[in-house]
């Protein structure tokens, strides 16, 4: 039996969206009011889930108590009142779109999550607009 | 990297289920007050999901501004405070329930929407009911 | 103490938005697209609320149990999955806006809601659009 | 055209996360303020999916009213305004975490919905926790 | 200038309608389910609304970050993953009922918070029930 | 009859929250991370609610429609996709919090909407953090 466990968790930032190898000209025609140099911001919600074979002793796949510690040490604390651009040193060079922050904290949760389970970040970046990666 | 990037929107209209090729008693039995000749209506959930590859410069698998814009021009456009039964094309013969509408927009985006990108569908009718389209 | 218990409710229905003594493009350029004559429709939902003393014997203001058969009776049956301005008769020729659909209801149910609780209706045409309705 | 339809239900029980083969000392250990054994409870918001081929006569996968009966004989009559451990039969020994109440669910209408339509279960125990399981 | 500032905490509680004056066949005839001897549960979630004059140098009428830590000392840490008949001594005679924990809520929290402010307990027992007290 | 119609909008922006006739060191003591220099956002959902007569020619308070272009012109245009601090003038001395937000937002608003027609602003800055302003 492979059950999958979700969690979510909520992050703010300030963001812009911004490649440093363009113009500041090409920037605003591509990114529009999103590469605004003073920065904009979000509520970003964010769902973690993990798959795999639910353990007879337990029930869990995985102790969620857990999962919300780990999420909040390696993604909250490192993102949460910041400016991604200017503070997360992973957004230094890699523009912080909704898909970037995907991969990154997927990539960051990949190392701490036991490698038996599967791994899928959803990211809300509006109520409107969400990513989803699963690392493939 | 793929990541699946989603777009929410939403249309209100008024349908009825209805089979032409059955009598209307018939089509009251099946359908039962979804059937009801005079209408009723739906605020639509609509979310359109794309899955590509991450374009290295802008962090986009597609810009969702033009995802918003082809949603609106293809789809809202079309149905936004419309009677699907008699004033949509594509249902003057096929019946509007959930499942074909979505597979009707699904038809619509993925002729506009870049072939090396997955499609995915999902409509809510009311909160309480949706369904998905992969076009499999 | 005096506490206001708040119950949901669903309903859906096809309406227009039309003044039967204006002529047909007056209508239209008031109302616009809500105007169209083939009708379209929305997912109503319902808030009732009920103020009144908490009952020291069964720590109730209403026995909710109650209030939803009320409202299913009062309000669900009579306009779920009808067309407002053709089916419901308080709307052959009352406009059925929100705020129309808003004080027939509390008209409805304040004639079976005990007269020493105070009545109030929210009811949402849209996620973006509600309107509240307390009888003054 | 395969579609995928939900739908969604609600029920309200109390539980504890309890192994019966372990002390009360280890049960509190690993399950923490989740194994008191006053109990406690939440408001599960139960989605069922269905997933087939497009009836060309209905326009359905499967009748929505259908799945509704079927979903509160199966589900909502046994386990709502219930004790999961003392009252329902399947939880008697096993453990009532989020995922084991997934997989009782799917092997319950597993055995109601038609072997040709693929069956996935998501629970939400509380609004920032949930499971899937889809019977792998 | 006076402003409402409102704060959304939650908790899980397991709790069963009854009144201890009663025999347990009248609590079952007037509370029907909900007075099940062996308990149900809910995610309650509730919101807490100060309020009072805008302070000119923080902008602030409370800080919500010593909100939410009152609100975690007096009610989150004695209600949550509780026995609310059982475990919470303000119902070892009073029924928990919806209405009745709000009232114990607010006269818990007006006792922390400044006399000056204004306070509303609003609390969800489901989705779709929910109560509200002013202290009136 | 008066009856309150709301309407939802959406803005995204960067905001810090800073006393600028403090030093840095106070600033941090009292707002803590909010405070960070280098901004951090928010999803802000803003409601607004007009309440008055029902037009009995319309049956409308005031037309939605118009009530969405003034919104957008005064409010949207304004602070979405901005960096509140140090884009919108209101802030340039004025500490961006959300009970000033909301204030800046009525008083602009005030302005434009008919002076019989009592006007309320609901802002949230995240989904657990809200604020309301009646113009009391």
């Amino acid at each position: 039996m492979n059950v999958t466990v979700s969690r979510k968790a909520h992050f703010n930032a300030a963001h812009k969206l911004y490649n440093s190898d363009w113009t500041d000209a090409r920037n605003a025609v591509v990114f529009g009011k999103c590469s605004n140099p003073n920065f904009h911001g979000h509520n970003y919600e964010l769902i973690v889930s993990v798959k795999g074979s639910v353990h007879p002793e337990t029930g869990f796949v995985m102790d969620m108590k857990e999962l919300k510690k780990m999420i909040n040490a390696e993604i909250i604390d490192a993102f949460d009142h910041k400016n991604l651009n200017e503070e997360v040193p992973e957004f230094k060079k890699l523009n912080p779109t909704a898909e970037n922050i995907a991969v990154v904290i997927w990539n960051k949760l990949r190392l701490k999550i036991a490698i038996n389970l599967a791994l899928t970040i959803t990211l809300y970046e509006t109520p409107r607009n969400f990513v989803t990666y699963t690392g493939e």
